[in-house]
């Protein structure tokens, strides 16, 4: 057993089939689930998205608790896993009333079945952020429910998540103490715009090369729009989309913020002040520069012993064991990017054996 | 005088009014010409866009070459300047006839005006790459003249740069050894998207500390379609746009490649080789990170030796003059930066009484 805490922010568990979704959803999006489930992938990436060992014997992987406990769990040590399901991507579908369904959906399957496998899975809640005000009712549902730990949503949108229409989910958000984690793959899907600024990359590989480009957009977004400030509970979670884009937002808004602050007269400290209290970024993909030293100095420049959490993208083709992670990490990080800081973030027990961090 | 060559490569001249440009400009164009000019800034500056001490007697900052002279080139000791007008957005102007003509223009003015005025003058070769065809046509018409050297173009646009319609433009640069700038503040104007893969930002300070977005997603592209491969002579500025965002995406597609190089088969270099040989960032504006040697670091990341050139970007708020730019570069760097590396790049004279760099 690992003698740290693990947590795992990060883990997409799937339907068994399509099917395994109408209990829970209204018979009259029955027919349309079964054609279009959530927005199918529009780039096509030529290695698969998942680990070829992780494809349980029917379903896909990802769908079958066991397999998951013992590949995933066990066999890493991990403490717990927060299942962040494989449906995401439902905001940018483009009827909301069927995205809300959908997402009601899933998150009574994930509390009704998933969360009852295994107290080391805990659940978080898929809302349809196109339509605010149904989202922030799905947030009601749920926010009391002891293992919702966070809120998930796409990063792909059509509107900055600075934006006011936004902020009636943080609220709801913060009142339950829950962090919300973006996750990338929506760009370019659905209702969603194009992938970058300047249109439609043309494959898979150039696409996922600049999914932080979203991530970029709403950092700047939420900080000048004051969203932490009028929040200061909301905490943030980019998952997935790389570290090293974050010292250039972080000293690129600092340096705005001194010959524009009267723009943002709402802010009361300087935009890294609030990045580093208030946004959380995910292990993995971890950056492999050239030289190990410009991998420790992003982590300093990134304050990582505040920011950094450890995540393995399970069932996909670029998981993270923690083992390869932690070992990436110099010593003083270990312990908070693998586990101490998630167990702060999302309220969890300490697990018992596993004493404070040093 | 200072001992160093000293080259600023992102210096903007302007017309007196609108009328200076007449002359130049087929009679057709004159009423739209008055009533529209360039496409106006979008998003309200409090702070403006000038130097308080660069008005002119008459006309606006940048329209002088008298004062230009005094304030710019002999109270900083620069030894070339190159001009890239205030017009570098008429790419995304709507109707691609009036942006031919206007940049037509805005050529024949230079060269005729500006470039007789002073040999520590250079000129770009403005083109509106939103119609390739015509742009062609441009470079072809002044690619030989001995004192333009480099071809500008927006950052903004709908289509990213790596894509083939573009590719004309860059054969027509390596056949006249010209690098292509291009600059950002057209982002959200005219014909070009949306600011960010998320919409539009709330207010200049979200729109100008994002402006990084658009060179992400060029450079991705670029190299993942492989521009530089096809066209080994082709050299690409990156103006404007900060710095510390190079090693995310050198790392980032670097990454990539080793588990996605089947689909761009025609690569024969890792990303970061293209990039670190092929692309150049400029100065203005440098980031300041809260601890000097976060600066430090990211200036061995991106290769600055290499990659990085001085400008100041006269004459707007932001400018900075060559003692500051130099005095922050540790002292290996000063000759690349400051001036030696845009020396061969441009294909310029040695000034006289310069020695080549230690």
């Amino acid at each position: 057993m690992n003698k740290r805490v693990i947590v795992d922010i990060d883990v997409h568990h799937a339907l068994k089939s399509s099917d395994e979704l109408l209990p829970f959803l209204p018979r009259t999006w029955h027919n349309e689930w079964k054609a279009m489930g959530v927005i199918p992938a529009h780039y096509y990436s030529l290695i698969g998205a998942y680990r070829k060992d992780a494809y349980p014997e029917s379903g896909p992987p990802g769908s079958d608790p066991a397999l998951m406990k013992k590949q995933l769990l066990d066999e890493n040590g991990i403490d717990y896993a927060i299942l962040t399901t494989d449906a995401i991507n439902i905001s940018v579908y483009y009827n909301p009333d069927y995205a809300n369904a959908v997402a009601a959906a899933y998150n009574e399957w994930t509390a009704g079945y998933w969360l009852q496998e295994d107290s080391r899975f805990k659940g978080s809640i898929l809302i349809n952020n196109n339509d605010p005000v149904a989202a922030v009712k799905e947030i009601h549902r749920w926010g009391d429910h002891p293992d919702m730990v966070q809120i998930v949503m796409p990063s792909a949108s059509r509107t900055l998540y600075g934006q006011r229409i936004f902020h009636p989910i943080y609220e709801a958000a913060e009142q339950y103490g829950l962090p919300i984690a973006i996750h990338p793959t929506a760009e370019g899907r659905g209702i969603a715009p194009e992938p970058t600024n300047a249109g439609y990359p043309t494959r898979y590989m150039e696409w996922h090369a600049g999914l932080s480009l979203s991530y970029i957009a709403h950092l700047i977004s939420l900080v000048c729009e004051g969203v932490f400030e009028k929040f200061p509970g909301f905490k943030l979670i980019g998952m997935e989309g790389g570290i090293s884009w974050l010292p250039n937002v972080i000293w690129t808004l600092d340096n705005h913020y001194k010959s524009l602050r009267s723009s943002v007269p709402w802010l009361t400290k300087y935009p890294s002040e609030y990045i580093i209290n208030q946004v959380y970024l995910t292990t993995q993909p971890l950056e492999e520069p050239e030289k190990k030293e410009y991998f420790l100095q992003i982590l300093e420049m990134i304050h990582a012993e505040k920011t950094l959490l450890y995540s393995s993208d399970y069932p996909h083709w670029d998981f993270d064991a923690p083992k390869t992670v932690e070992l990436s990490l110099p010593k003083h990080l270990r312990a908070p990017v693998m586990g101490e800081t998630a167990l702060q973030l999302f309220g969890l027990k300490r697990p018992v054996g596993k004493e404070a961090a040093e």
